[in-house]
């Protein structure tokens, strides 16, 4: 797939999935990506944190691509450049904060020098090709959130980016009712948007209605106060900077992305108005009343700041009954378990936990049903391109924009290439898009023979065995075994007991390596269904002197 | 531990947890055992579906055990008889429907002649030494719903079981708000309770709103419309029934579990107006506006009737654009995700996808806030013991439960032994429990060695590598390794060629079996960390000639 004389929209993740947002869109036979972003590992992943997108696609035409434009700096939509960026030869581009937090990533990853990150000022132009790109700011849970006005020879796309309306936002000027309609104004042939929360018939909220919420809960507490929040959410840290003021608090900032986005936010001129935070191993010496502890670990992450205070073993800040803990976040989905595990400790230490549950300690970045509609209203697209969702949040949305009168809507999935003009909106092609894992240093595809091996061992175990034969095909010595997860337990060595004896006898008629390993593997294999009734993988080597 | 002149209780399972409910009370030497449930696994323990308690401490008194008397017949509370109850040769006691599941479980366990069951009639008494009980109905999810009220020398015992109110339950007779003041008037000395939804602020609803709900989504659909559920939700089952009746559809019940429950229930006199079913080789001949359908796997389980039916695989029954699937159940925490898969291959049909979220469509079974408040009320006991709940949940039941003037509250975890009387409630001591998990044939332990193997295999792959040896312990032959899950892929035989390489000069120097095994081990494990940054399980198995 080249792009001819056409406007294409092709996304490489994010369409079919919350997270690895990577979108391309071509014209002209060039290429633009937007956004670069990772996501997280689910238990079918075993031994692997992060999931990168596979490129291949863009990879094999990067000659054509003109640069990577980024909306703005979550994990979703940045987290994959320090690993995947070095593959590319071209420009970067992202507003100040955004660029700040890349640049931290391409520094720890020590390959600052090497990538090109341009600076662009807030609401600035990036003109690539036949590409105009306009950045137009939206309110979102960190600052800096970004629509793009994408600008080509065969119409405009509005390509909102993650984003929410806001009527108080804490952070940063965002564009009003008005500006957004005069982008409607100026003809929009397609709007590429955020499906999120197409399922909350409310509106996200204001972030000025948490920070009352928050006082709230905290006013008249007499023991420590620990708020968690997604660290990124720097608008979240801008209210609990208030909160601590309006109640009366000295402020504490527990884990290392904190810090980043702290660094970050006032390097680049936000949170300015944060209050000075007392040093961590001088917390403990704040009255307990006064003290607002801001930590890590809302998603019950095992190494973060919140996990190691429940358990008591965090070196220097300590919870105790009458303290209390506030999740100002949502819970990701598949995390509720170990976000769970965290509230138990918490709660048999006598800790009151005060979730989105119990009070209005959170909103959303993301828009609701009635913040779809209005900007709808204000874009009035020709085409909806609903992305950033599952498929049912997508087919959702794009049922909603056909309800509020878009003529057309497409929903794509990764690998997708939909032409959006000239002509009607379609899906011309599909093309080749998957998984890769971070397992150690490598890069490996998601779906390969590693992740593979890795699951079937861990639902069945593992079987090793190993035959010596002479030159004639006789059994030197008796056969070894290794078993690895097989549910024998107490009785393992009677079990290797019989899976020898059974490797023997298969081993016994002299054979081909080939034929031998696998009468022996059968016959090891047979043992151990009839020991536990499953069927551990069985893997023997022949050894010929 | 051995109870005394005194009345102890001490939970096996379900406190610190949802699931897997195991209770004991013991007195004057003697104890029993209210419910023996099961729970399933999480991803913490691969390749297992189903956990049970470890009852070892019961195992060891068996002599003193009198009898297993069972609440209700869900599988958290009666799942784990058919695995654990050949351990014990006491009778088993429950009402006619809850005896009627036991024994299609101990049928296909090939086990119902050797175990005594009791069928007790409704609102009948179970004596048992110094124990007399009496089933007090309460409305749940299931019919016979039960608490249990425990007459002892040291005092009543009000042990809810899983309840909630229903002010216009479908199925069965409930106590009334004047029933449960007057258990209360015989002066209850403690209530051991249900914990499940102390988080929610409103009471559970009632089953008559759900139909009203499900009437209200159903009428004037075009397509087909599906509505999964629990099996083991009989009340819902009768509600479906009537909203068939209600929408002018026939009904086709798909699922193994179902047709279970549909079966025990009619055997015992429930669900008789429950409508002629469908078969299902004749459903799809049905008109598309004349078939509800009830479905299995509300909770994304791979094997499940909706499973297959969203993936297309299912061999009968077929869904299409314009049909509707309504989730007439709960999310279980952990669940999000495989609920989410099917959920999108729905979408991506075109089918519509209804959750509570979008309609009244469901009711919990357990109690909100205001029930909790309300039943303490009745029964006004003067310990509250919190079970059936995570730490969290247990801790706001008994904060709730001294908030609204019981005078004590203590709140076990599995294997506190709790004195209720005589004296002030305390937790006199700490036995020991555990989890077991039933892998393939086999019942071992949760934290054994074959759950900690599988564990390490599958987060960090595996080397198996093996040395022949002469008597004089030079090599005999190249050492052979295999490697499994160890994220080389592509290149695999060159890290096997490098493994082999470093094994060769490890054993070059002839040490005796064990340190040459681990010189090997140490080796190759520097090979694959060189290679992938990960420390694979290394094992070395030494052939000596």
């Amino acid at each position: 797939m080249k792009p001819g004389k056409e406007l294409i929209f092709l996304p490489l993740g994010g369409s079919g999935e919350i997270g690895m947002n990577v979108n391309l869109y071509g014209c002209d036979g060039k290429w633009i990506m937007v956004d670069l972003g990772m996501t997280f590992a689910d238990p079918t992943l075993p031994g692997v944190e992060l999931v990168l997108p596979d490129l291949s696609f863009i990879e094999d035409r990067q000659k054509d691509l003109l640069g990577i434009i980024l909306t703005h700096g979550h994990e979703d939509h940045i987290g994959a450049i320090p690993y995947l960026v070095g593959d590319f030869d071209v420009p970067l581009f992202a507003t100040p904060f955004t660029a700040g937090l890349i640049r931290k990533k391409l520094i720890e990853e020590g390959i600052e020098r090497d990538v090109e990150l341009n600076i662009v000022k807030l609401e600035g132009e990036v003109n690539l090709g036949p590409f105009k790109c306009r950045y137009v700011p939206l309110a979102h849970s960190i600052p800096e959130g970004n629509a793009l006005l994408i600008e080509t020879p065969y119409g405009k796309v509005f390509h909102t980016g993650d984003w929410k309306l806001d009527e108080s936002p804490v952070m940063g000027a965002h564009s009003t009712a008005d500006e957004l309609t005069a982008v409607g104004n100026e003809g929009i042939l397609a709007l590429v948007g955020d499906s999120t929360n197409v399922f909350n018939p409310e509106p996200s909220g204001s972030e000025q209605g948490v920070r009352e919420g928050l006082d709230k809960v905290i006013e008249g507490r007499k023991g420590r106060v620990l708020v968690t929040t997604f660290a990124s959410n720097a608008a979240r840290l801008h209210t609990l900077g208030e909160v601590a003021k309006d109640t009366g608090r000295e402020i504490c900032v527990v884990g290392r992305s904190l810090d980043r986005i702290l660094e970050v936010s006032r390097s680049v001129g936000y949170l300015t108005d944060f209050p000075p935070t007392v040093p961590l191993d001088r917390a403990m010496d704040i009255p307990r009343d006064k003290l607002l502890i801001v930590s890590t670990g809302a998603q019950g992450e095992a190494r973060a700041a919140l996990s190691r205070i429940a358990e008591g073993s965090h070196h220097q800040i300590k919870l105790e009954r009458g303290d209390t803990v506030v999740y100002s976040s949502k819970q990701i989905p598949g995390n509720e378990i170990s976000i769970g595990r965290v509230q138990n400790a918490l709660a048999a230490k006598g800790i009151e936990v005060i979730t989105d549950r119990q009070a209005h300690v959170h909103v959303s970045g993301h828009p609701g049903i009635p913040e779809l509609e209005a900007m709808y209203g204000w874009i009035r697209p020709k085409i909806s391109i609903p992305v950033h969702g599952e498929t049912r949040h997508m087919e959702a949305h794009a049922k909603l924009a056909l309800r509020v009168g878009v003529p057309d809507a497409v929903v794509p999935i990764n690998g997708s290439a939909i032409r959006l003009a000239p002509g009607k909106p379609q899906i011309v092609s599909h093309e080749p898009v998957g998984r890769l894992v971070l397992d150690g240093d490598v890069i490996l595809p998601a779906d390969g023979a590693t992740m593979l091996a890795r699951r079937r061992m861990m639902h069945n175990g593992l079987i090793a065995v190993f035959v010596a034969v002479d030159a004639k095909g006789k059994l030197i010595g008796a056969p070894k075994v290794q078993s690895h997860g097989v549910p024998v337990e107490d009785d393992r060595d009677d079990f290797i007991a019989d899976c020898v004896e059974a490797a023997s006898a298969a081993a016994a008629k002299p054979a081909k390596d080939d034929a031998l390993a696998e009468a022996v593997r059968v016959a090891v294999r047979r043992i151990a269904r009839d020991w536990t009734g499953k069927k551990p993988i069985t893997e023997v080597t022949v050894l010929r002197v």
